[in-house]
């Protein structure tokens, strides 16, 4: 590729949040140029972004189905080359599928769809496409968490036995939490779960990410603690995974006080690894016969794929646009290889995490509405 | 009093670990004195001890029944006012029960009796006899543990939701982990469960304590990661509470590296408590809108309750043997009130607590044996 | 502006490490677009440049003055708006000068100039052409830097008393430390000072910032621990305030394992905070008679000039680029404003403060030629 | 030595605040009895001190000089011991002239006399009576500071460069802070420094201690800033040692906010140390080309004289009163091989630290009355 990937997106129109955190990191590194959005259904809303984001107003479409035919006319090179997908959940699977009928690769907020069965139906698309489908699960980019992947693949800590992920919130510790918050425990807008999905969700996939393991089974228990509200607010989900290891997600959104409190403990028969996202330098390595360790980024033993991921020198904090822009390199390095009919083995989570989650979230409800009785993963 | 109180010892000692921090403990605000103990079945042992302490070998004696007739007969002032019991579970309850038979006070290490069932007989033995009963759960006495709970009682993060509790060390990882491990993880001396009745009752005991709530059912997944063991060495129990208050303690004692990893968290409607044992002086207060803050012994508005419990300005580092004398002194206290014929209120725990630690393990032991299931707390 | 700002780069070729972040923090919110640049003197080193920057190779000039002689013959908006000059300290002068000359605003690294005197005639120039100079202090652009200015503007911990900045840094702890390192020792690259310029005048610049205060007289130890080596490698500097407040800046390129701790401290008479460079969302705020705080960018009473700083939700870290872009943005509204003939008041470091950090680079080096005799500060 | 040793005390009556913790300190281990003290020199305050610690009245003794004389002529195992003398600055002198004239040995707070002449009769006496003489400087036997001196020692991070030790507390920031501070700062019973000698000297024993540097000369500027005052309330002093390294101590009394912040750094050709009180059981440890490791009292390769400091497993928290504890404990090993005609190499604190920090106190402020100017340490 001798040019900057065409990027549109969908959705980030006024007043959203995860479509400018979308195009912060996808400018970080130079490789992609915004050229085109759908950011909004209303005119002044696209006008307004044009303005914004020094876009021609032309390129600024009121329905994203327009924006696919008319993109889809141009030709290589000044055509998009793939939409971020940043609108509520209930429309990602329409926007997706339309996005890969047009031939555009995809990024996609997560959770990838509404239902499991549309993300089996989107899994099929992009199989039967072959176009390239990213899954947001940003968390997974981190350096230290691909650091600690690497290192418990190598069989660094011994046999897995326990993993314990907690994901903590504030922000809907009451009725009124903001417009970020209304869809989010809205079912028409959310699906299936609300703090199960928004964020139990981030510690499914970076637990069977990091470990390499899969989650077999589950019981849930889960809470709705706002009056009000028919979604879970709260959470707590024990695991089973398929080497014999256990684990539990606890995750809440009504956790007064905490910011983006996201945690990682996995123990190993010969070691264990605690991680921080509000501290996502340090991955602390823990056995018991020999002092704590902190590994940084300048570590010198960091793993090339790992160092690989960073910008700056160690002791200047890197921070989530970079890990947000490592799932946009890597997913602009796996297209750019598609263009060049190179092969490419990227790490970002695609459409299989995606079909992941949604398997995850509907057992998790299913295994709450008997009580928390344990309930298979499908095995899909 | 005009006196130190007379404390006599059973279990404690040559290799022992936990009595010889009973010792410290007791000693360390000059109102206690070891006077005699039963520290070991083993003559030569006992003569050991009594070098060691500067003891009276006479007063050293074979075996608890011996020291109870002995010093029993011994006229008040001279023979001991009370006994600490720190031998393995298995033992508490006939040791327990014969020192109140001979009218002695009861300083027992947790959990407190093998079966729910000793415990009940214990718990009536002390009713019946009047006698004072404390059961060693020293984490409760810790300044920071106990401002949590007057905030939490005064309202300051408004109705409970979520509790979370995490408590992991790495010493059992092993199959040979060691004198102090063997009994603990064998049923002949530990009783129904290994890490649940070590680590798993401090969090449980901890929890109600701090939140004045009571779990009224939970939902437990044990495991047992070290082939040769029967017993449980990890545990994860879901709970619910008499509030609708939800919360998980999750225990382990394979977690490779970790030391004493005990964590407490309390959400409110209204803010949270942030506790870890390993950093005993900060209680992290959080609320949505306003900074986090780090509450610690120097504060201004500490309560009184908790300022009597501070030897050293703030920034000198107190820990786990002042807490552990904190309820040794609020132990003496109660002793010496009854001997004065006053009333004492303590805050150190008692047979009730010892009752209800009996009843959490049998109940999550019940729940695990049951897949799962959730299992209501007896009512007792 | 309805456009965005059109930037050319001075340094920053193959091998480079702060053009990359320059380039970086610049893209980071779309408003500038980097359109040129004089990467290198050798036209392989810009060739390579154009491809990977999607160049064209005739944007890529093979000297500055070309650079800054064909670009000023551009029309409005076609030409360069503004250079960033990250090349070694020696030719910061000569850059920075023909580029004002040129009509070009100026972005220019740390410390301004290789001597005092250059200084004072690039303040001049600046002075004279009104054109708009940045000098890359980017610390002092840390929103909670910036919160903690404010609350000191505001009086919030009384009178200052106190201030301790350290900076320390283990790269130079061995004679061979690479290319990025070999210049900032050389007197002939470096200027003067070594450790001083690096990294003393960051904590010179921070200190004033922050506290409003001015330096009035230093006394300071040098030291140069690795042979070989002609200038220091190593400082102590101790500091007298304006109003009577006494400080000390400590810091180091041969602290072995530090990567970039650099800290601040300020004591007033009713409070304290203190800031940590690799932590730089914690602001702590500490008084005699409150809890200590950790204010962070989630703060409901963070103030709105620094509200404005936040691209992300709290507990999404932010970290060093954010800092650089913010002071790119700074500088970005501060030349559209001129160019729309509109005042703003920026709040990054100009030409001033780099006159400022050259007086305190020669004022050391005096100081530690007298051994460690107390030498005022030019008034300048 | 087949009985505990005897303990007399002289200060520490109602409302002092660290005689209390040499008592508790003394009694931790068991090998300690406090049989008598000169508390106060008013007999209701002995009287009301005998009630307190359970002493008869007629050991608690008005005068000191009237304890050593009666202690003296008590036979062998009757008699007090030694003396720990726990009493303002100004009265340490003739307090352990009078107790080594009359056979006893001394524990004694620190600084260990009121001007450096007195120190150096001191030492003649302790030299000439062959007596023990141990200086509480308990900072000195915390474990991981052992450790760290160990391991310096052992080479483990090269040739020493830089030492940067910090002590900061708030609680003189204003005028009023209390009896506690009234006699620090009044010069007849404080000195000729305040804060220099209250925690400035602390970092110079720590400093020497750890290092096994010595001071050979130091730059320091001294400041008064809370009005009525006539000695020093903060400093800074540059140090340059024996070896060619140099450092800096900061420490203030005005540092709003700060409890007791105490830090020390070390740096070396291969590596580094930091620790700080306020968290005691960790050992930061960093080179450049490994991971930061934390020492804790737990790591397998603990020195085996570390080892023997330890009472409890890693993760339950030791502290201060452990520390000091250590010093007694050492101490009190001294005397017994004394008196069994046994040879004992101690590692507490002697005469000789005493020496040099009244050394260090008078350098320093001959240094600041010089405007900074270097002194050198007297040789002695």
């Amino acid at each position: 590729m001798n040019r900057k990937l065409r990027m549109g997106m969908v959705g980030g129109g006024p007043g959203a949040f995860i479509g400018g955190v979308h195009r912060a990191a996808a400018r970080l590194d130079g490789k992609i140029d915004l050229v085109c959005g759908a950011f909004s259904t209303k005119p002044e809303n696209n006008k307004a972004m044009a303005a914004e984001l020094f876009l021609p107003e032309e390129k600024c479409y009121n329905s994203y189905m327009e924006m696919f035919e008319k993109e889809s006319q141009l030709p290589e090179g000044e055509r998009m080359d793939f939409v971020a997908v940043t609108t509520p959940n209930s429309t990602h699977f329409p926007i997706a599928m339309a996005a890969l009928e047009h031939g555009f690769h995809v990024v996609c907020e997560k959770p990838m769809t509404f239902t499991l069965d549309e993300a089996l139906k989107l899994r099929d698309k992009v199989r039967e496409t072959g176009l390239i489908f990213a899954l947001m699960h940003n968390y997974s980019a981190y350096p230290m968490i691909r650091q600690m992947k690497k290192m418990i693949a190598d069989g660094k800590i011994g046999t897995l036995r326990k993993i314990v992920a907690t994901y903590d919130l504030g922000w809907l510790a009451s009725p009124n939490a903001g417009k970020q918050a209304t869809w989010r425990v809205d079912p028409k807008f959310s699906g299936a779960a609300a703090c199960v999905g928004d964020i139990g969700t981030h510690a499914e996939q970076l637990i069977e990410f990091t470990t390499g393991l899969k989650i077999t089974e589950l019981a849930a228990d889960l809470a709705t603690f706002v009056d009000g509200r028919t979604l879970d607010d709260d959470a707590t989900i024990m695991l089973r995974f398929n080497n014999g290891a256990k684990g539990v997600i606890e995750c809440s959104e009504v956790a007064c006080g905490e910011e983006n409190q996201f945690k990682l403990r996995v123990y190993g028969s010969e070691g264990s690894f605690e991680w921080s996202q509000q501290e996502p330098e340090n991955l602390i390595m823990r056995t018991n016969d020999s002092a704590m360790k902190t590994l940084r980024r300048g570590w010198a033993e960091l793993d090339p794929s790992v160092q690989a991921l960073v910008r700056l020198p160690a002791g200047h904090p890197e921070g989530f646009f970079e890990a947000f822009a490592n799932i946009y390199n890597d997913f602009a390095m796996a297209v750019a290889a598609q263009k060049d009919g190179k092969d490419y083995a990227g790490m970002f989570p695609t459409e299989e995490a995606g079909v992941r989650g949604m398997n995850f979230i509907e057992t998790v409800v299913s295994s709450a509405r008997q009580n928390g009785a344990w309930q298979p993963l499908k095995d899909l």
